[in-house]
């Protein structure tokens, strides 16, 4: 979207508008995750019948940037989504015919790019493919970001980009006039993540406002962990326990956030007391790299952060365990 | 499919039964090799209306699981399918419309690869496309096989997996509710190739009973020819003769296999008195890099096995040659 | 084509024939570049319904092979393409329905390879694809490019190929009884950037007969200028001007074709002055790695020819810039 229309905008971070695009081809329902996984919401979006929707979604960039409203019309139509999806054989979905989604991964990630992917084809729609765009195209030669934008956009109705740095989805939206989904940026965020795990925590606890959740593992270079504060923030009565490594605790301009938005949060190194307490223990891996040479710091850390059965048996009957993947030994 | 599931068919290392699977979703059809190349076989067996089917194929692990009866279903499809191929341009199949198979490949194989998926298209199926999940996955986070195939199982109907590992496929199929066929797994085997090779065989000499058949080149590193020799040992007297280096000498499993099965073989390091007897030369690249600093060995060898005129002189008339490719000067 | 088909073909260097395709499917028919990018051109030329062509296309080799009138019918193809592509959403085209595209690039090419796979796809046909073939495949264990055309050719319909050597195109075609299109072969050619190029000409000024083209900056290497030179030379009182650093100036070949078909060309190093007299400035991004150790010469020569305010100022107002990607500071 361009600067210009994205002024005309209502409400700042929250980009629902009847559509502003100079060349408007899909218009993003505010809208599901089918029970595909991980960014695969913001792909089947588009899948909304016109009348339906109340808003419109443009580019989906950050987990801030949805309000309660929003979410809500998100899970309805991703639960709509999963009948299509288990329906699907046989007798394909034709929604997104005749859209081209393009996947931009600057970043190889196998994982979420099929998820996209999955989505876009399972609901009749067509994919152009990139695995590694950082080595295997003009990047490496130079080229920035805009320019590559530029052309994508002129093949493709809608582009999901990973990219290695921070902030990178934000100046794709900016200089494209179709949709951008941010399928993660550096250790920025990853908001259709976040949107799924919050779906997910709905779907299996059945209710948002009022969980008690805890974060383990690395929260400082975690952008699911990340994406996954600001989104559970738009609920009510929600406490939030953080349990990590000193070198990867959680970043403070989250705990500001979640500060601003009345939150309550605290930190604990004691996983066992943490987990008789939480609805939902979200476990993230513990990146060894980024210990360095301390490989017993590591190993400590590590060990002490383990979801075992002594935790299990502590947990909540009711209680869920939740890990974005890649897993080792956690 | 699940252990439990697995322990529950009539017939051990034939998996062929009502589908026990938790999520059926793609049966495969004991089937077809379309004339397309390799891997496309077991890709389009989901193609068999189901009242011709009398059997079912989960998995394709490794030649050992298929009997005569199923490689003659097999074939029969594969008759089918070409067909199929040949009349697919202005109006597609559409046998397989509404499925979606993921091509999931740590090891890159072009070759393979697209074999599978001109396959899916042909029939009218989608495809999830990974060139290289080794490099490019959370497999190079130390995320364990397993997790991954969970992952992409959530995706796809079918995953063909090629791997570098000896037994990737069976820890595969030992994970997945889908079926998972083996495209190659290491040093293994690659059965699909196989499959391909018994009924080129079949079609060119219009026999597999009664066939003299000699291997020649890598006999130790060649999954091709194992996974042959496998098959090839299912009918009735046949002849097996190994023309290797002797650094790359046939192992002692298949022969092993071979005399338990009743089928004669024996080894030769005359090509020329090999190929005068022969109804089929199957040859395969001599792999340089097994020979270490022993150039003067590695050349030796190869020029020793190359079919030239002189071996093309004294083919009997109706023999064919085949080679799996890569070719080098063999 | 084989080298005998290729003989009986009524015009040299113009392979438009009734096809004589051992075994024909997917006639190209002298035509389109939908509004897509770059090598989207010929993909799309099947799409022409039979009764309008008067003539056939086979391969795309080389910018030489075009004449006048196949450049006319291929433009107007491409304006029919257009149409198809700005209606595509919600119905899309079925015009390529049935047809399978591999593209099989062996040096990565984010841009081109989506523009050739976004056009098969919004005219309704299906891609198979390979975004690094020379890593990722049997090139890497000597397999010969003949040998893998042989293969590719057995799993698709036609083929985009992208290689590092010149003449690679050629071979393919040689070898290939189903169309090759070159999408850039080393430092030899681009046609179909070129084709596109024109067609851009064409729309922005309205003519090609008497236009004058300034090539700017790397012209030995720039096998997007080799390719437009060639094909600019087929048009009347042409006047091109070549403005490049000693280094890479454009090469005798190309000069001495121009001479030959009565084109008029000069050299200068005075970009102002050429700018001030140009219908179409055509700049290509100096490379850096060209230079060597002598970074002063490349840092003194890209600061020369940058287009800029001032050059904006003189071009006449009716003039268009044209750049083929990656841009750094050009």
């Amino acid at each position: 979207m361009a600067a210009a229309a994205r002024a005309a905008l209502p409400r700042p971070y929250i980009p629902f508008s009847p559509s502003t695009r100079r060349n408007p081809r899909l218009s993003l329902a505010p809208s599901p995750i089918p029970c595909l996984r991980g960014g695969a919401a913001a792909t089947a979006t588009a899948a909304l019948p016109q009348q339906q929707v109340t808003t419109r979604l443009s580019d989906v960039i950050e987990a801030q940037q949805f309000d309660r409203d929003a979410l809500n019309e998100i899970f309805e139509v991703a639960r709509e989504m999963e009948a299509v999806e288990r329906g699907s054989h046989g007798a394909p979905s034709r929604v997104l015919e005749g859209y081209l989604m393009a996947t931009l991964f600057y970043e190889p990630s196998t994982r979420t790019r099929l998820s996209f992917e999955a989505a876009m084809r399972r609901l009749g729609g067509e994919v152009l493919t990139t695995e590694n765009a950082r080595e295997f195209s003009s990047a490496a030669k130079g080229e920035t970001l805009e320019d590559t934008i530029r052309t994508v956009e002129g093949y493709s109705d809608i582009i999901v980009l990973r990219h290695f740095e921070s902030g990178a989805a934000r100046r794709a939206a900016d200089t494209a006039d179709i949709p951008i989904i941010n399928a993660g940026d550096g250790p920025g965020q990853h908001p259709t993540q976040a949107l799924l795990d919050v779906y997910t925590i709905k779907r299996e606890i059945g209710t948002l406002d009022g969980i008690k959740l805890g974060l383990v593992g690395d929260l400082a270079n975690g952008r699911t962990v990340r994406s996954l504060a600001y989104l559970i923030a738009k609920y009510q009565n929600i406490k939030i326990y953080f349990v990590s490594p000193d070198v990867v605790k959680m970043k403070d301009d989250i705990k500001d956030y979640l500060n601003s938005k009345g939150v309550e949060w605290e930190e604990s190194s004691d996983l066992l007391e943490v987990a008789s307490k939480c609805d939902v223990i979200y476990q993230t891996r513990i990146q060894k790299e980024r210990f360095g040479e301390r490989i017993d710091l590591y190993e400590a850390a590590r060990g002490k952060y383990i979801v075992d059965k002594k935790v299990l048996n502590v947990l909540p009957k009711h209680a869920v365990i939740m890990h974005p993947l890649p897993r080792l030994d956690e």
